[in-house]
């Protein structure tokens, strides 16, 4: 089984690499980073760069593809995008098309999301409905052979209820034990429902989805 | 403020980048993955490589340090090792050496938790206690300077309840709402606690811990 995360200039580290530690202890998974061009792609920060190992010529059929999200998302929803052009040719043949936060903005741009209920970055719910999906508030949405979750740590929980879809609930528990996924956050803040007022107005404000 | 993540091989990704996606956030921090050597420095699986953007010899009084764990964690515990010889001079003059996961081994064998209250992977606290800290059972544990984390996915916790510690609550909350962590497992398995024993039980033969 081939999953292929695609890397773009100012993805966000996070969105790829929670479901890769979870995917990458799948029973007979390769995970493959794939970008534009391979070698290292730098995140919104500048501060990381992961080390694609593929370009996207070099995985053309994926079996389950990933696109996660971040601010350079924004440079990929134009048709003729090599990222968009890799993923409608790729999704033709998936058994599951993925993405985590404002990556589900490039699978709605990309005609995939058409009317489909989907999930998205906190802050792009709008944006997501603009582009022809039908936005859930929940963690993740499975909808056909698409997946989508909300922002960045939204991906681990993803990925996990995927495990237990493709390889069973007790390989999932397995996995969730591997990487000791017992969450204790130590505020109440990771969704705009629970986070003080004072915390979501000005991420509201700096938005850059209007 | 200058965070240095240490990187070395076979090191577990997630480790790194779930602290890294939130001190990123922190007002006028600079965070630099450092490795022996400068360049690709790939994981437990072989699948993905973290940029080391330096070595070392370039980074040697970090305010804040983090030592991720996985299986390379093993190839790091004697004295004249590198990643030894470093974490013994930069602790010096740190503000907060902090740990994920077996990353706590490699403090616990420069001498950093003799005889302090630590946590690390739930297969390696028996492992903790031999290289003389006190293993506690918590998600994190702060004790003076040293801020030591559960598996994996707990350096994320961790790295809150650092950001509250340094930078306030308030911008502790802007961080876990900017990645949305509002965690929702899809089993209550991430602890030896809570999964089922069918689980746990082969996890614990396997260990690489005696």
């Amino acid at each position: 089984m081939q999953i292929v995360i695609a890397l773009f200039e100012r993805f966000t580290s996070l969105d790829a690499v929670g479901p890769y530690q979870v995917f990458n202890h799948w029973p007979g998974a390769e995970v493959i980073f794939a970008s534009e061009r391979s070698g290292p792609t730098r995140d919104e920060s500048g501060s990381l760069a992961l080390h694609a190992d593929a370009c996207y010529a070099d995985v053309p059929a994926p079996d389950i593809l990933l696109i996660p999200g971040g601010p350079g998302q924004a440079a990929h929803m134009s048709q003729a995008d090599p990222l968009q052009t890799w993923l409608k040719a790729a999704d033709q043949t998936t058994t599951w098309t993925t993405s985590v936060c404002t990556g589900a903005l490039i699978l709605a741009a990309a005609g995939l999301l058409e009317a489909r209920p989907a999930t998205t970055y906190w802050l792009a719910m709008d944006e997501l409905a603009r582009l022809g999906a039908k936005p859930v508030q929940e963690r993740y949405v499975f909808d056909g052979k698409y997946a989508t979750s909300a922002g960045v740590s939204a991906g681990i929980d993803m990925a996990l209820a995927l495990s237990a879809k493709i390889a069973g609930d007790e390989v999932a528990q397995r996995i969730q034990l591997v990487i000791e996924y017992d969450p204790q956050p130590p505020f109440n803040s990771g969704s705009p429902a629970t986070a003080p007022q004072e915390v979501v107005a000005p991420l509201r404000a700096a938005s850059r989805f209007p």
